[in-house]
């Protein structure tokens, strides 16, 4: 448990999106970005969700992100609510449509009220789109994003060793 | 102007909707039942949407039709808010994809919220809708209902018309 | 068994949509609403389903939920052969295009015949559709829909508890 | 006029049709195939269907063309009411989602009711697909068709002398 | 082993496509049509197709149905070649888009070359629509399409027997 | 022209473009944030790209908009040499095949590489969001938003009036 | 006139294509590479085909650039007859699925038997491929690709002019 | 391990894409082409990349085979920093939407910058296509391909063995 004020919100609309959802959270963890996760319905809870946009940044937070499948209205709604960043996480839920359904619903949002969308259950580059915003105003978190960009590309490196294990009599190595 | 108590809303999230949503409001028209239209817009006037769906059962609205482009959220989001039947029309929008955008984000409503969707810009057919809804226990409206269908086979019955001047040689008449 | 009058018609085209259909039975049973059940094709028995459809409203029952795969035609048929209003619930069939087919045949149904059309393989919301339209008239029936969605909201704060296990160290709770 | 037994019946569910179902006849009278053409609705005069499929093999019809838009269902209906068989033509109508709708309502029929689909607004090719299948017992016909495919063969090599006009330096001819 | 001309003839490009190829030859075997079953690859082989398609008529062949996956020219390819009724089976291959390469690749064929499609995998109802065809000259063969057609009226009819297992309160039966 | 240090890039592969990236421009001038605006091509001058992306945060810039069309790979290789958030804009391109090729070309970016995606040729919006982002730490900016988001609210509003002059009899205003 | 032995063959179905195929041996022209340009259709003249793809490596051609719409065969079936690479072009044909039916049967060959796809309508580019191929072994043509690549990177680098005349007061420049 | 210097490379964005990559470094080691293979990320390692890039054509290598999925860059981004031709590979990743975005993002490049696009997963489809290329200068190689070709033609012939085993009383055989 923390007590910092959380700088990151992450929101879904039912818990059959936390697997997904969950990866958002482990990069922020990783990435020591004090954030809240909640459970709130834009259908089922309308009053509920219009609460707690309505002191976001008050309370401190800097960016929200929404996951949701299906008719994904949820992180547009909040979009409508609040003028932080929002970023929006298309879920391919079991009665998705190849996650047709969830990606447009989010990304085709009206003039005036955008979500940043990132890919289909791409909870993870949701959290880093998170933290690549704070970091244009933070020393610390920018540092931590920098060598994490400089880890990504060692992983690209070192797949050489797996190609090295390659059988070929033609492959010249 | 009108001063009975309307028992079908027509809600639009921007007058750019007004074109195909009219198409209802002719409909109610020609069937004679009242009706209100309203723009409110769930992403810019959430609050104005939340008071707006707070007594409509009070108010004697019966069906709510709801019309939408792009990420067309506002009658999954009125769904949300009501227990009335709430009809989705999904406008296809100059930003939309084919339509593709506003049918999946109406139609594809999470478990315990439906909206009845009907097809691309077909706010006439949902106006149809509406008024089988209401004609299951208004004797007044079924009739007229009846009078409508009874009209349309006739339509059918007429074409045979318009195919007597076909020239064909081969076309036995 | 149940000797009331039903108001509310399930019917498929083969009882290979059954699994899914039964989900619309189950929410109508929960709700206490009359109804039947039965599988009567457009195609293989078009006389058949002429004779179910030609006294539906003389028998009391207000509306029909239908459900089809692939080429889904029989909502369409039924909603031209009456004037109660017809939900119909797009199948994943097996021999289905990811669900397209079935969508796509309820939904753009022609001017003057409009179906309901809730999501894919969404029984359920059809039936929860169908009971918001009777309790448009009936207070009982309204009372245990509002009992419904009020039990729907609290799923949604239950979820809360789910979070509570979650164990970051960086997660404000 | 004619006064011959008609071989293909040509069927379309609105005049809205005729332009695209207008090739089809085109075709059977350049290929002297007595035939007649109707507009009967599946879903507004579904009766008229009824008593009209009734008797088609008694007629001396041998095939029906039926095109439609939208939620397509004609032509499987009919596939439903008859065991002649059935070319499907979809057509693009001005509510169609690029095509996809009446493709898939024409195509994926269930079980045990085909349907010949061809390609989109395909009316003419629908009409060769009806002459190939009366040429299989008719010489008088399989002569006329075998005809109609050498002079297509003609078309072809007469595009040679559209490109001869081209005007390149490094065209070789 | 049957020493009849053959009347149908089924031809796919590769084994791999004989799964779903069987189901036509089994409707053929069970509706006593003698017909003959082919792999022949309009890409691999075009020379040996050349061959088979040059007197498919005079060997008493009257329908060819033809499947393939993925980009699906086999069907097209043999109607190029014959003015015989070409049937295509659009096959979802294991290296598919979904279906909708084999679809597209069969049904959108160029004027004058149509091919009957039917739906994906299909290949069962590519056999009936095959012994439709058939069945306009041939009495015998009519009449078993017409049994075959009653038993699946039947198969409708005695689902209701599965719905009587149902438990419901609510269900009126 | 304006010596202020820009705080938003705008970047396009090609002056095609510039019709829809324009409405970025259009935003950040009414909302008077300074911001530069170049055409550097991902595939036509790859090192171009390099040299630009390589001290953006050095020269203040917080937020770089990227816009492409068809096979849409700039938004994600500048996200690729940046840790600054890249904002993507789905350019409907004339070769574009509805869309779908920049949508998806933008938005399902591999592990570790977001990009914040808009709708397709959302470009205001996406020039919206970069003032989301810049307004989490600068008051005045913060200020400027809010009384933006209160102008849509505003023309929402506004619409009444233009459906006070619908005329219909039954409608009730 | 040119009597050099032609090194890239263009080949269409249709001079319905030759709009967009035109853009191919413009392309040609430009870099000096002798072409020959034939209508030829896989599916009403596949003898013809036949002889011609018989000896183009003999002839002295190097590359095949077929263009097709709709189900289009052409690419593929030549890939079937000739070793030589075939660069395949999905036109939009006017009778086309948005390009889809082309694009998927262009791409999707199955194992074995490879087209070189390039974008809708995308004739240029395939001629470009062409000439990278021609490259590899000639000097000459290597030299003048280097020259056109140049020239591209030039009008990226020109377009710096058309932005310079933006006038925004918020603009850097 | 081989000393020769590679003709062709094999590039891929991570190990996740070597299952699929490997069956074109299985054609070429058949086809006893010299290859190298390489994972190398366009968004990752872009220096790398470029550095990579630079002096393919010096160390021999004629071909490139860039096997990607999701936003798949890497192929057209190679195709940007070389002139020698790139075969683009879509992969059907993860995160995949049905492969359809790896397709559009290889293969809808923009004008200039073709990528040789092949079949979804098709990596062997892309190793022959290389070959085909290689073969055009090269006798030694291009006596293997038409062996491999040969071969091909024989899988077809030996497929009659499969179906010799069919047992249908109705088969003619």
């Amino acid at each position: 448990m923390n007590n910092a004020s959380p700088m990151v919100s992450i929101v879904m609309g039912s818990t059959s999106d936390l697997d997904v959802m969950k990866k958002a959270a482990d990069l922020l963890e990783q990435m020591q970005i004090p954030f809240e996760i909640k459970v709130i319905s834009a259908h089922r809870t309308p009053e509920l969700l219009h609460e707690y946009t309505a002191n976001l940044s008050e309370r401190g937070i800097k960016v929200i992100i929404a996951g949701a499948g299906g008719a994904a209205h949820l992180p547009g709604v909040i979009a409508g609510q609040t003028t932080l960043p929002v970023i929006g996480v298309p879920v391919k839920a079991s009665i998705s449509i190849d996650g047709w359904d969830s990606i447009l619903s989010i990304l085709q949002m009206p003039p005036g009220v955008p979500v940043a969308t990132v890919g289909l259950d791409a909870a993870r580059n949701a959290a880093i789109l998170a933290v690549q915003i704070l970091a244009l105003y933070d020393e610390d978190i920018n540092k931590r994003l920098q060598e994490y960009k400089a880890g990504q590309k060692d992983k690209v490196y070192n797949a050489a060793q797996t190609l090295e294990k390659l059988d070929y009599k033609y492959m010249v190595k």
